[in-house]
């Protein structure tokens, strides 16, 4: 069985990543890409490095009416313009995964106040499907018409934090996480704040408080609770292209070893493809993650203040963005979940 | 006037940073340094960036005893090194700034512990004067023998929460103390996990609990604080060669506006020549203090939760570590405390 | 139809991207990896990024008479090592592909010249076949019994210059070669040199002239020649992981249009599944290889001075090492060239 | 004696190496800035790392009529704007080193070929002084009004050939010249191409033939040479910040020993401050020169084809740009050469 898809928006960096897996996955069948900027020329001009990829034009957005001539539609176009094409590919029928955030709130007020502006496709919220396999959302997604494609920072946090809310082990109140991203998730828009000169040797913080991935965490934190959860979340931007690392700081409930927590995480992810509980003495690191679909937590306990520490890297533009959006597809369409995604991360 | 300085240990980066600034230094005069390994050699061949510097043979160290015809001298040994050159430096009438660890701890209990051996100069541990000018040091440091020059990390956390502390402003029980630091902390030796591949695009935390500056972070805030104080402290490694970024996680014991509390900030630094509290909005990037002996901080109110981010940046090898120990000497030879560190950071 | 491979020498840089790379190949089986340093250790404890990948402990090489239970061998042992051990592995009947570079040249005389000792299995040099598919070796290879798996910058010169010296279009007495390497390819050792702190801004040539790949540059050249070609060959060292950049100055014999010249290149490579010629006015980035095993080629003719540039890249660990050691199995084993090589590049 | 100085154009890369050096120069002293984008804010807006720097308000550069109080000028203003700047400031009495192009070349049929427009103050370009003392210009700049400050390139290329070049020891047909530049040289402006995601571990050539340094190299080799030179340049983009690495290769028109190739190029600098030639064994990295006025230089004799190395290290913004610049300005002023220009390199 194979299937076609569409890519909206592909000249970002996640529209190239999901040229770059696509292009080898056994059953999908890219079946077009679009870019207004770009429109008329050659994917490999747009990215050199898919020279040896699909021969692909891009087509120009507009196009919309006549391009939808696939079965998935993966949206990756700007936040607040994803909310305008969705309804209309839903419209004809086709199955969407939007990387956006467009559709990840449930609240349409929650969007205006971190967005600015009303949502324009307010009542697709309560149908559209939180993309997160791992966290229990395995059959609604496979029943979706549109999967909302969680964020990068999210995915790593709700991967590590899952198991612990689930068995109600963590005081709710004092949720410290330190998460810390490579460059491309400020995507390829030319900015002063993105050149090498301004990244490399200077390490800090893009966003101290505020940054808009806190309610689509608060929300699913809230969810796997049972109860209304706040983080303290703060953003770093790393001198490095790839990867995200989150620090989350917790205070348990109750008093365990440090294997205890460690098996908990491990036993809740033991039949999962793509996430790896590390052994004990062992945290890891970015390159852990490379190019691949995969998660990899750790666990660490300081036995002299009792704090727990779950350390969580994904590659943003992977299990963070474009990795995800295609395991998300595999189960639309009811073919192998990690279909595509096998490729081992890339290191050095 | 002019006096002579001595640098023990001038192959790793704090040594090679000492004679690159000491050799601008108005007074200074860099009478000999020491390297076991290099012995015979000139310091150009082990750091050519110093080609156009002074000219300086590496002397062994077991020269000690003809060696010491400084007025000031240097340690820039190991940990556990030092511990034996600096009594018999003093005995000599010589001054000392030492950049190990070895004098930091006041107790030799709790420097057992965490170094995994009985201090051997512990009669020292009381009479050593830690050298943290801004912390309200000045006057004992002006009146040493021997001065511990502070730890990396712990020089970025303590300007941070000093002025908190000072005011009794925060809950003690909930400091959450995330840091990053580039590579050039874990020194020039040949170790596999410092190599480029190794360490570019693979950010990773190296040390989840348990790092060894821990005890001298809590001494000393449990000091300012007039209170026992634990610390939450993850060091993270940085794919970049120099800077610290701490992010520090507060409680606020009342509320007040982050106007309040940036100037509590920056009326305690006010006439420091190495601190600067950043504006509203603005947060430090490693790139301001490059090079430079500078500590540059902010503060961020989460007003959701109520707690305070202070963040706050070094070079680990200036105010980190060299920069500050010539500070400390400076202060030692009753010169003007900035003498030598004027420059400004290299950016880009 | 699969069959088994082992891979000696699995814990440096090559060894990884062996084991990364076949533990997706369709046909391959890694049967064992053997580490001395690292024996009775697993894998993913040596390279954590393989912790998804197929469960492998390390076994020493002393092991090697139990071990040979493989169809092909890979040596990826260091120079002067494989020596000693490929003539035991042919014996028993194994076939090899040699990564160091004891059988690349054909005269022992030249080998002991550039590498200070005796050649101790000299007379397979006249057996061994230099594993450059795409020079007209593949029926020579598939016929082999060893296979000399070519250096790094070899490669990348080697297919930039070969259709102008098979056209016999250029001067060979004015060849300059100017070649800059990401630091993995000095491998995994820890060495002072290949620190992050020393290798990060910090640009150099690392050998100006006597580079050991000058003689088996010379002798390809010559071979596709017809005649002795003598190089200025000079390789630098990157402020990167991957990836070989030669920028090739070559005078030409006649005058033809860019466009004509591009053409030459084009039309000799037209069939190779692994080699790109880019059009007119694009240059090649090593981005357009990371992790892939294509080389990108372009041309560029300076109407001035009359000479033309060719510009070449390669991944040095895949299509300059692991890579083409696995397109030269595949036609040792007689299965599809490309098995197992299709990743497209990883890019940012 | 102290004087003011004026800085036109200091929101790019050179202006904030200006404002970073001049605030420590013992007799300049800024008297203003200007940024037409930035007009109004203070410089530690624009470069937080000045933040302990002077307090300078950006100036619009139409402002320039009242703005001109100062007895030296610097013109950081892009290409083509600077001709239209130069002509006012020398008729109100000021001096003026000009950091761009605009006045490099002699001849303004030559400056139309490369850069696309007429000069519209081609009455100066006779008067103009290429600043580049070591080359013998030290009365004539001494002299100027106008500077015209040389370009980075052509700065490490012409200091490595020019001793060569005046003593007539190689062939003037078979210059070779292979450059790599850090990102800095591109600029601060908001470029894809610069982005942190595609130049780090994305090494290549940005200009394969015709980059626009390549006349004013050719103008001053020829000068030397007193005999038309034209080079084979081909400059790439290297993943790091600051510094320029030059190979050049050149053909003797003599057999000399390598020891004695490198007595012609150190007797030639014997007495220069900012130039050192490296013993035999040496190799340059650009670690020696970051934040550094200095050139390092080395030869290697390629004794196989008789061929000559020469490797040339400057920090593109300083020996390459404002200190090149400040190093001309002490002349025009009659001050020490090497005031404000004594830090030494900053590694790592």
């Amino acid at each position: 069985m194979t299937f076609s898809v569409g890519i909206f928006g592909a000249s970002g960096y996640t529209g190239g990543e999901l040229v770059r897996l696509l292009a080898r996955h056994p059953q999908a069948r890219i079946a077009f890409v679009t870019s207004e900027r770009h429109a008329g020329r050659p994917i490999a001009d747009v990215f050199p490095h898919l020279g040896a990829g699909p021969e692909l034009i891009c087509r120009p957005l507009t196009d919309l009416a006549a391009s939808v001539e696939c079965d998935v539609a993966f949206c990756a176009l700007p936040h607040l313009t994803s909310m305008d094409a969705v309804p209309e590919l839903l419209n004809r029928g086709t199955r969407v995964v939007d990387l956006s955030a467009d559709f990840r709130l449930n609240d349409a007020e929650v969007f205006r106040t971190w967005y600015g502006e009303a949502h324009r496709a307010a009542g697709l919220l309560g149908e559209a499907v939180y993309g997160l396999p791992e966290l229990g959302m395995r059959d609604s997604i496979r029943a979706a018409r549109l999967v909302a494609n969680p964020g990068c920072y999210p995915t790593s946090i709700l991967l590590a934090l899952a198991p612990l809310l689930k068995e109600k082990a963590i005081e709710l109140e004092s949720l410290v996480i330190d998460s810390k991203s490579g460059v491309s998730g400020a995507g390829r828009s030319a900015a002063q704040g993105s050149l090498f000169c301004e990244v490399s040797e200077g390490f800090r913080a893009y966003k101290a408080v505020g940054h808009r991935h806190t309610p689509e965490i608060e929300q699913e934190l809230s969810r796997l609770a049972g109860a209304p959860v706040q983080v303290r979340f703060t953003p770093h931007l790393l001198p490095q292209s790839r990867g995200i690392l989150s620090t989350c700081y917790v205070r348990p409930r109750y008093a365990l070893t440090e294997a205890a927590w460690r098996d908990m995480l491990a036993s809740h992810y033991r039949t999962e493809p793509f996430v790896q509980v590390l052994a004990a003495g062992h945290y890891p690191s970015t390159h852990q993650v490379q190019g691949s679909n995969h998660a990899v937590l750790a666990v660490a306990l300081d036995e002299r203040t009792g704090w727990l520490m779950v350390l969580s890297v994904i590659d943003n533009l992977v299990k963070g963005a474009s990795g995800q959006a295609i395991q998300n597809m595999n189960l639309l369409m009811g073919v192998e979940e990690s279909a595509g995604l096998e490729q081992l991360p890339l290191f050095p």
